[in-house]
């Protein structure tokens, strides 16, 4: 059962990744797709994993100053560039290298997702707090049918998680307190740093996000606000 | 007819105030209800239009760069105090005014805008490229029901329009070319700029959006790539 007065909070704040699409199985399947276009072979559940590891690295670069703004589209390309070296993809044309960076705007949503954000749509603001860059999120949506009221979240705010500035700044563009808005994450380490910025925390556990094997966050490692099996469980939780 | 190939536009950017709500009868509207509630009486469409005026001007503090970023809901409030002096309302409690300020996130839509915007999302990503800030613009689209894929504009951006950033921002944050996004907008100089940054332009006529005796932004005044009488005739213009 929900711990916090529901009618307290104005507006959920998704993580996304992970938490509303599942991009591990998307990136295998346009992984496959891509590779059966142009004729190669490759591992392509150790190639998501791979171009997934580089994901933290490359926005640390940003976070710690190294370089300016640079959107994670443009992210996602350099490592692209280096696992596509790394899997031996050398002769593989720059376009088409482009095209399969794209897969991460064509990610698929949970079973649960569509459905219940629809549901919860009903009672709260439904805002990204995602890594995301805003034409990513936009185009994911688009073509998944998430049913967001705002895009939010580190293009925005320039400033990517676990940066405060990126929480701070999401709940300041809704007009809201940190109390106001709930982080919806699948990441106990996330919901960490936005219950340390004073945001309500919703743990949705989403045990095969990295695959069957799974170690990590298959339970709440905190007392978080609200704890939920899947979005139905989150909106009869909060009365939706 | 459409002049323009709507296959070449992949989104719709929407100027909101006055094209997709009327902004005038709402303040009215709501002015009114707060003259009964706290027990004054005042010429609403003179306070509302009188109120409209200093939109420019305050802005242009922003954008001459005799101010930082000011969000357009702080602008509305300082315009507001300054209002309610020259109509003499000097005893209303500050707490009142915050309340009648908040009137620009419940505006009401044209009578096509919903079923009209819902058309067009068909086969274009609407957002909105508006001077209003991301909590205004979510707060009006939820009261309202409108079906925005993203709200952009001149927060997310920090350019008011008509800079050039606030267009060229929101484009880059779609992801795409100026002349891959189309300004809908009702009034003429707001699509002047857009055309001669790359977009394509729409007008959408609102006779009505000054009140009984508008004589601006009646017609077009160059060729646009389409002009419509209202959002259902766009979305016949452009096949949806």
């Amino acid at each position: 059962m929900a711990r916090m007065d529901p009618s307290s909070v104005k507006a959920l704040c998704f993580d996304v990744f992970g938490t509303v699409v599942d991009w591990r199985s998307s990136i295998i399947r346009e992984g496959e797709a891509f590779g059966t276009s142009i004729g190669i072979t490759v591992d392509w559940p150790a190639f998501a994993d791979r171009w997934r590891a580089m994901y933290q690295p490359a926005m640390e670069e940003v976070r710690a100053g190294k370089r300016g703004w640079v959107k994670l589209d443009d992210l996602h390309r350099e490592s692209l560039g280096k696992v596509a070296v790394e899997f031996g993809l050398k002769g593989v044309l720059a376009g088409d290298l482009d095209e399969l960076n794209r897969a991460w705007h064509r990610l698929d949503p949970w079973p649960d997702t569509v459905q219940g954000l629809t549901r919860l749509k009903r009672k709260f603001v439904l805002a990204t707090l995602s890594n995301g860059n805003v034409a990513l999120l936009v185009n994911m949506a688009k073509r998944a049918g998430l049913p967001w009221d705002a895009i939010l979240g580190a293009e925005v705010t320039r400033y990517y998680k676990p940066q405060p500035g990126c929480y701070l700044g999401t709940a300041a563009m809704l007009g809201l307190k940190p109390a106001e808005c709930a982080l919806v994450a699948a990441h106990n380490n996330d919901l960490a740093v936005a219950q340390g910025l004073g945001f309500k925390t919703i743990l949705v556990t989403r045990p095969t996000e990295h695959g069957p094997g799974q170690t990590k966050d298959l339970t709440a490692e905190r007392d978080w606000d609200v704890v939920a099996r899947d979005f139905f469980d989150l909106a009869d939780q909060l009365g939706c």
